[in-house]
């Protein structure tokens, strides 16, 4: 078999795809970040040509996927599937990204897990033959996340010491059978997991515990331990989430220390910028990923990445229906094949 | 391999999954209506046991998926990938009702299509060999659907003549690479087909081009003719949308006369009830699947039946910033083996 159920939530793909192609784009904020110069396209004013901040974040899915099919020399209609996702309601982000595009679409949600759900989903499909060639793409936007989550951007609300900045960026990958360069050779897929958690403005504590059940399960379903991965990557903890995080899985025995890091800690500069805990958001994790991490490993930085995005399943409905914060992490094994 | 690309957006399964169970609940009107007698499960007062409607839609996927487990005599824990959505904002339905359980889960944002989608993605896991066994829920509610796509239920709001009424009900399917029943044995993978539309009071008539895209791709790409189907049955056209899809795909010489109906009509008696159109929903093609489709299947009633859940991919927000409607529609070839 070309996939194979390993332990508990694991997928192991004997000739995992190819990452052919990366794009990313990104707002002002993020341009003035550490990652600054590596994103493919900084937008000066977040609104990427549109007129409302919602086609902003499609134009900005459009534009990153359209890098990525460039990078990787593949024409729109060679792609047999796009999986896609954003955190607005009902999708649309990706929905009028994707329209009008000669491509079959699966629309995801899995708020800021999106990438990599995205990732497990076009692996286990490329892998198993029902395709060639598959895209995956996620966005988030500062000014649409604020007005949908929280409050809108007039009201100047007073963040907390505990909230994260929703990241202005798209990041989109082209995964192919043949080719060369990093691999998917494994994921392991996340459970819902929820921990009692009700602070929205403290979503990094709501989502470690599913970070930790994932990457400590993957460890276990594959016998590896931390020294395996060069680097283990969350998607959007922050510094809170991501202390926690190490705790948690170093109470199952495995010490993260020194190899985990996270997307929202690599792409602010937190005190310079005023950011608090750190970057969230799908276009986070998605946008590092396509601007730092898979450059890096081709510049053999890294050869081996356990990269795990992370979400948190609520909404501002089921939080003032007094729900607590469900999280889910899903991790995608991206591997060079060196030693 | 066992899965293989055919055509522009079709897969074939050389063994596809059986489905082994499947389940569904269903609200008051629902059961007043034509396949009343045939759900699982009818709830008096449309709240399922909860204190607000989006907690009484959540339960309504876990106990779809309790029938739907119990029926395919599957423990939770044996499930290898759960696949869900819904259409509440952030998916809470599914969310919430994942939560806990002893599964990998893969939320989905399809609209109405999300059944189909969460089959097409099912059967091309299990066929690729990640998993054994998988399971896919959806679900709407009338109530919770009325005051975050339209107006609150105390408002009164009058509706219009090509108004569809939201269906209060979850569906749920097992499905595993071994057993017996009927077999999902290949699928055509929607495309976002937006053709202007704009009246978010007439669905029908915003999905009915994207059904007619992915039926006609499908006929195309397998070579097969609507002669080949006991029935063509799409999700929530209703009575507008399904003239218009009849119409389109006559224009490209596929004859539907006779072998296409649609769950939206078959759930409701449309006069008796006061319906308009027809009924809508994520729930609506979920429900009346497990609750008349697979049933009658089983009982020999049709031997080969695509199923084509339609979806709107829109929200409030982008109507109201003057956006058309995109459509997407999945098809899934459900096949008892017979002559």
């Amino acid at each position: 078999m070309p996939c194979k159920k390993t332990g508990a939530q694991s997928v192991l793909f004997e000739n995992g795809p190819y990452i052919l192609g990366y794009g990313c784009v990104a707002g002002r904020k993020e341009g003035q970040g550490p990652l600054g110069g590596q994103f493919g396209y900084v937008d000066t004013d977040d609104r990427f040509g549109q007129d409302s901040w919602e086609k902003a974040e499609s134009e900005m899915q459009k534009r990153a996927l359209d890098a990525a099919l460039a990078k990787a020399g593949v024409q729109e209609g060679e792609v047999d599937f796009l999986f896609a996702g954003d955190l607005l309601n009902q999708c649309i982000g990706s929905g009028y990204a994707a329209r009008g595009r000669q491509v079959p679409f699966f629309g995801l949600y899995g708020a800021c897990s999106t990438m990599g759900e995205g990732l497990c989903l076009a692996a286990i499909t490329l892998s198993g033959g029902a395709g060639q060639r598959a895209a995956v793409c996620a966005s988030s936007h500062f000014c649409t996340a604020e007005r949908q989550y929280r409050n809108p951007l007039e009201y100047g609300g007073q963040r907390t010491p505990t909230a994260q900045w929703t990241v202005t960026g798209a990041g989109a990958v082209v995964l192919s059978q043949t080719g060369n360069g990093p691999r998917v050779t494994g994921c392991t897929v996340g459970r819902v997991v929820d921990k009692g958690i009700t602070d929205a403005n403290n979503m990094g504590a709501a989502m470690a515990p599913a970070a930790a059940q994932t990457i400590c399960t993957h460890l276990k379903d594959t016998g590896r331990t931390p020294a395996d991965y060069d680097l283990i990557v969350t998607g959007d903890l922050g510094v809170l989430g991501s202390k926690l995080l190490q705790e948690l899985a170093g109470r199952e025995g495995y010490d993260l220390t020194g190899r985990h890091t996270d997307c929202g800690l690599l792409i602010y500069d937190l005190q310079g910028q005023d950011i608090h805990c750190g970057g969230s958001g799908c276009g986070c994790c998605a946008s590092v990923l396509a601007a730092h991490l898979l450059p890096g490993m081709q510049a053999g930085k890294w050869n081996r990445i356990l990269f795990c995005p992370t979400g948190a399943l609520h909404s501002p409905t089921a939080t003032m229906q007094g729900e607590s914060i469900p999280g889910i992490c899903h991790a995608v094994v991206l591997d060079m094949g060196g030693k």
